[in-house]
């Protein structure tokens, strides 16, 4: 029997080609006044269209009645670090207070904190402290969640991670994506003779790579490529060996500086590279002439107090295909509302909401190779949907840091609130 | 019968003196592990302390278990322009790109259509919608709200705008200041032959203030004193008006260029001067010698999509009083989410989290007159309480965007879901 969502104001279809766009076909998000949404016994939009003919067109179907409210595609969030233990809120102040990333570590933050606890936590706690938070970002309007690993950064606690995001995909009711991010770091125990980093790349190439192909564990595998972390040499080198296994390539480009990562994304056929708030002209270039994603993640920069953002509008005017993202990790932006993504999309990016919308959506699904299957409220699409309580889409931007997100389905079904989630 | 609120994590008590606090006080929150809060039946709190002495001291009570929660004292929200009709989601994307505020004005936007929406529309109706959006506000943990006039503009709608927050005042389960604010802009109807903008600082002068005085309409007189609206002189003028009908003055003061209305509020005695993005030396030191409250507004800034907050480490270290609010309003900062200023205080503004939750109780009593009666959750004051599902105080600004506050209290009585709330 399908299920009708009834009595919306409006629907943001996003409706298009089942690839990511760029402008100028990003600047229509397919917004349609009055229409409802036919979800499919299969877990697939049947069709969109005025109430009345979607009744008359599927009598006897169950309604749901949306109470004027705005029906989106659910927000396809494709860069989170969502595995991780305790939360680093003590960074926050330090950060603000002029503390630089070296001292925090010395007392005790930054990534290799949460490695250090990551490693000593078993799966069933990763689970249970993931799971509550997957809940968050559901609540919010997220109904796929890309997740990567890289707070183990070692063979076991790496392929554990791993394991904890297979168990969470098949008992949540989002849809996960998960990514090895075994390069993330180097972690603290390679950086000391008898070990070294390039033993630890070997590691990830001979041994972790392979471990992680075997048991199917990864769709993607990404790399922190920026200066003082991975080179674009070494970037190249682990992430050919990744593609040797089958995976889908991802990286950390160019956050806070230019390390030529952009480039390479695109030189190697990535699916996404992110962050680019440090990309260069050449880099833009480069995305644009490719299939690559450009994935802005705005929350970072906002949380870490810096002014300078992504050009976002100079990639749109370069060609790039844009996605925004909330990279929720513990150390520099934790937040679970992807709304709020959008508000800095439009007042940080000066991306119009439409433009926010598609990046949100289809270029989101896009960056996860996604794009034929998510993304869309358009008939064969998979029913993954958002309910808001505003009349107008243009409001889920605007009352900014509030949580409207009434009610999320994914593949046709209600995503229940997280008290009831079974993990 | 009291009534305990028992097992939480921690209190941020805020106690200590009951007036606007500076460095180095502001640096101490107060916080205490593991106690718990006493609420009299009077609606004060009777005492803060460990689980176990309370219940001893208190026997029979009624007991609330918090789950390991943080209990705070609820926000005091001292800039708030609540009472409005229509958003106005559509001029933040043309704000982004690069429309500017005469065109948007030309579009039919900008604080001209709230004028010409809210004189169009009924007591009642104007009671339903800003009752629904105050709800907003209190969900995220403001227990006190201050709310302007100042988008009518004549005498008739500024007085049914005031009767407006007397009848919610009256209603409502939170506390709310109103502040008459009739020199929010020049109305059009004052800016052509035969009317001039003197006309209208008359009639401010002469009638409207008159008028708002015999009713005890407002606690407080505000201007918006900026280059382009109100001048300082125009501001000294009106302000002087206010404080002969026993109103006490706050100023929309240097928000986006100086116009030396910092060094007016510290020299007139005002509460509080609100914004400062554009205050100057000579302002800061005025304000720091003076007992005006400094209110900074980093919501606004990051909406308008600014690069430029108010100087806060400048003030702090000049010896400002600071105080945070949302500038919850249509144009510039739709936000309810009081937390998220938090975050802005510190990731923008660079306070610690002590300074920060500061600002957000005590100081902005202070900034409203009222530090002897609400800000602190110690003996005596107002059972005004926000509950949070965190463990530490901290994670309240860490997890920016989310929606922690799972409980208010206001005079020691639950503030129920707005679902609940009769108007
Ligand atoms: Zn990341
Ligand atoms: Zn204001």
């Amino acid at each position: 029997m399908p299920t009708l969502l009834l009595n919306a104001s409006e629907v943001v279809t996003c409706e298009g080609p089942p690839r990511a766009r760029r402008a100028p076909e990003m600047t229509d998000a397919g917004v349609r006044a009055n229409a409802a949404v036919a979800m499919g016994d299969d877990g697939r939009i049947l069709a969109v269209g005025p109430d009345r003919e979607l009744r008359a067109q599927y009598p006897g179907s169950a309604e749901i009645d949306c109470a004027r409210g705005v029906l989106t595609p659910g927000f396809v969030d494709s860069h989170t670090h969502a595995i991780f233990g305790r939360s680093r809120h003590a960074e926050q102040e330090l950060r603000a207070a002029g503390v630089g990333y070296m001292e925090i570590a010395k007392r005790g933050g930054g990534i290799h904190s949460s490695v250090r606890d990551l490693r000593e936590r078993s799966e069933d706690e990763l689970v249970a402290l993931a799971a509550s938070r997957l809940a968050r970002l559901a609540a919010h309007g997220s109904t796929t969640i890309e997740v990567k690993s890289g707070y183990g950064l070692s063979l076991e606690s790496e392929l554990r991670t791993l394991r904890v995001i297979r168990r969470l995909a098949a008992e949540l009711p989002v849809r996960l994506v998960p990514t090895f991010l075994g390069a993330h770091e180097i972690p603290l125990e390679y950086r000391e003779a008898p070990r070294t980093r390039e033993d630890y790349i070997a590691l990830l190439v001979e041994e972790m790579l392979p471990a992680v192909a075997r048991e199917s564990l990864a769709r993607f595998c990404d790399i922190f490529c920026e200066p003082g972390v991975y080179s674009a040499a070494e970037a190249r080198r682990i992430l050919g060996a990744a593609r040797g296994h089958g995976m889908a390539l991802k990286l950390h480009a160019d956050e806070l500086e230019h390390a030529g990562a952009a480039e390479l994304a695109a030189e190697i056929g990535a699916t996404s590279a992110d962050h680019l708030a440090a990309v260069s002209e050449l880099g833009i270039k480069a995305l644009a002439a490719s299939g690559t994603v450009a994935t802005l993640l705005p929350g970072t920069m906002l949380f870490l107090g810096r002014s300078k953002q992504a050009p976002a509008r100079a990639m749109l005017d370069a060609g790039c295909a844009i996605a925004l993202a909330s990279d929720f990790n513990p150390g520099t932006s934790p937040t679970v509302n992807f709304p709020l993504i959008l508000t800095l999309g439009v007042s940080q990016l000066r991306l119009s909401v439409a433009e926010a919308f598609v990046a949100a959506t289809v270029n989101g699904a896009a960056a996860l190779g996604l794009a034929h299957e998510i993304g869309q409220l358009a008939p064969g699409f998979s029913a993954d949907v958002a309910l808001f309580d505003v009349e107008d889409h243009r409001e889920i931007p605007y009352w900014y840091g509030d949580h409207r997100c009434v009610a999320t389905w994914v593949r046709g079904r209600k995503v229940l609130p997280a008290g009831q989630w079974k993990t």
